[in-house]
């Protein structure tokens, strides 16, 4: 089933303790489109600015990525420059040009409308309803959001969640949804707010997943380097989502589960190396390889007792 | 086969944010045994006070602990007290009473010295190995320790790690052991120095062996309450090696991993109350209910794609 997803395409410069990239690939849409292209046709709605290399829009389209819903605006690609410290963690933002981002109005290809499985990623919550809007009778609608939306848009972003199927957050932003600082009650929380499903993602912890009859939690593939943690997020979704849209499999908690260990193994991949590099070479039986490590590493199998 | 655990008893005064405790049973040598003796016939070696309540030791016996290790000294019982704030963690030491314990020099009855199973719990290295000299051809031998002992006694820490087989540190302590950021190569740090399997507890993400072809990782027991951390690393190990020795099983990585699980399933008991209390009631059946429940929610079954 193809797989729609709205976000932002953004030229980044990162510092890590590993070392600086400079304007390389990135953006919400970028690494989901680039993770979920291994398992099934990926359409992507985003903005980029006349200075966006054509040759990483041609390396998009390549890839087998649906790329008639980037517009090209009037002005600079958006622009993102983020440090790590030791702990990797979150970044800290050293500058945010926002460029045609800015006034960024999702605006479908007419072809798009009917797309059965849609990704929100993190954008403001007025224009994931502009494109709700637009899209006929999907399957299904996995959400992203992040602790700016939750501040200053919280009205919008309660009408979307009321719309979904999927939400994506974070721990602190699952804590600052909900006003709880337990997770299990931040999520029956959210849970309580439409979505069928939350999935809190917790970094180097793994992640879980509520709305099954218990919480279902894995560990994080287990990496011996991490590089740059840029886009984890949203190469988890695209994990997730790209095994439930390409499976076909109807949307329960045993798929969410499956899902689960595909987004952990996507994640590995973003990183694992600076930007989108490793996402550039990422094939489906490279992921099969990796799941099938991941598994070795914490699933008992058989228990004997 | 008999399992025995030297280490400290106490009486620890407890500030969490779900509350206070004063002057409740703890030690590592009492997390252990407590957590232990579901699965086995475990001796303590350990020294108390005169003030140590005769009730707590009764209590120990009627658990099947045996305490003829339990000496009583001149002097009152160890105490501690700690407070941890919101984010759980390490707690901040506010008192440390050493008493008895200061001049503990562990004599085993001679019915113990032909343990086939060694826990040594963190005390000082110096006297693990005074331990080591009174045991007789163990099975296997398991040692915890801690930042201290890393930092100022690092010599004879070296020796202990050459005569055991499994060793247990946090994140915190692998990296301080090994001087390597990275929990992978402090693993193979940690390996090289003696023992054949390092666990490395990580809190609330869970714990990871290394020793075997990959790493194996689980996540903790999910619980929707984290009341008192006290005493958690201790019973991790009461559930792994517990399981070990009431098994029977040759020592080897699937043993381990089995073990793990054990580990993960009692730690849940130390951190879901205040002090041992729930560890006081725990049957082996309780921990099987547990064990179920949490594989329930980390284990994919059959993964159906």
């Amino acid at each position: 089933m193809a797989l729609l997803v709205v976000g932002s395409v953004a030229l980044d410069t990162i510092t890590t303790p590993a070392g600086k990239v400079e304007e390389t690939l990135g953006g919400s849409a970028v690494y989901f489109s680039l993770g979920a292209c291994c398992f099934d046709s990926v359409r992507v709605v985003g903005v980029v600015g006349p200075d966006f290399p054509v040759s990483e829009k041609k390396f998009m389209g390549d890839r087998g990525i649906d790329i008639r819903g980037l517009m090209t605006g009037q002005g600079p690609t958006f622009r993102w420059e983020g440090v790590y410290g030791q702990e990797f963690g979150d970044a800290r933002t050293i500058r945010t040009e926002l460029g045609v981002f800015a006034s960024f109005q999702p605006k479908l290809p007419e072809s798009y409308a009917t797309t059965p499985c849609i990704f929100l990623a993190n954008i403001d919550p007025a224009l994931q309803l502009d494109v709700l809007d637009q899209i006929v009778n999907p399957r299904w609608v996995a959400v992203d959001t992040m602790n700016l939306w939750i501040d200053q848009q919280r009205e919008k972003l309660m009408e979307v969640l009321r719309r979904v199927d999927i939400v994506f957050v974070n721990a602190s932003e699952a804590r600052q949804l909900s006003g709880r600082r337990n997770l299990f009650e931040a999520a029956a929380f959210i849970l309580d707010l439409g979505p069928r499903f939350a999935v809190i993602k917790m970094g180097a912890a793994g992640a879980m997943i509520f709305g099954g009859d218990v919480p279902f939690n894995l560990p994080a593939y287990p990496l011996d380097r991490v590089v740059d943690p840029t886009g984890a997020g949203d190469t988890f979704a695209s994990g997730m989502l790209g095994y439930l849209a390409g499976s076909g499999r109807e949307l329960d908690f045993a798929a969410m589960m499956t899902g689960l260990a595909y987004g952990s193994v996507n994640a590995s991949f973003a990183v694992g190396d600076f930007g989108v590099a490793m996402l550039r070479t990422a094939t489906r039986e490279i992921i099969e390889e990796r799941l099938a490590y991941y598994l070795s590493t914490n699933q008992l199998g058989v228990l004997e007792r």
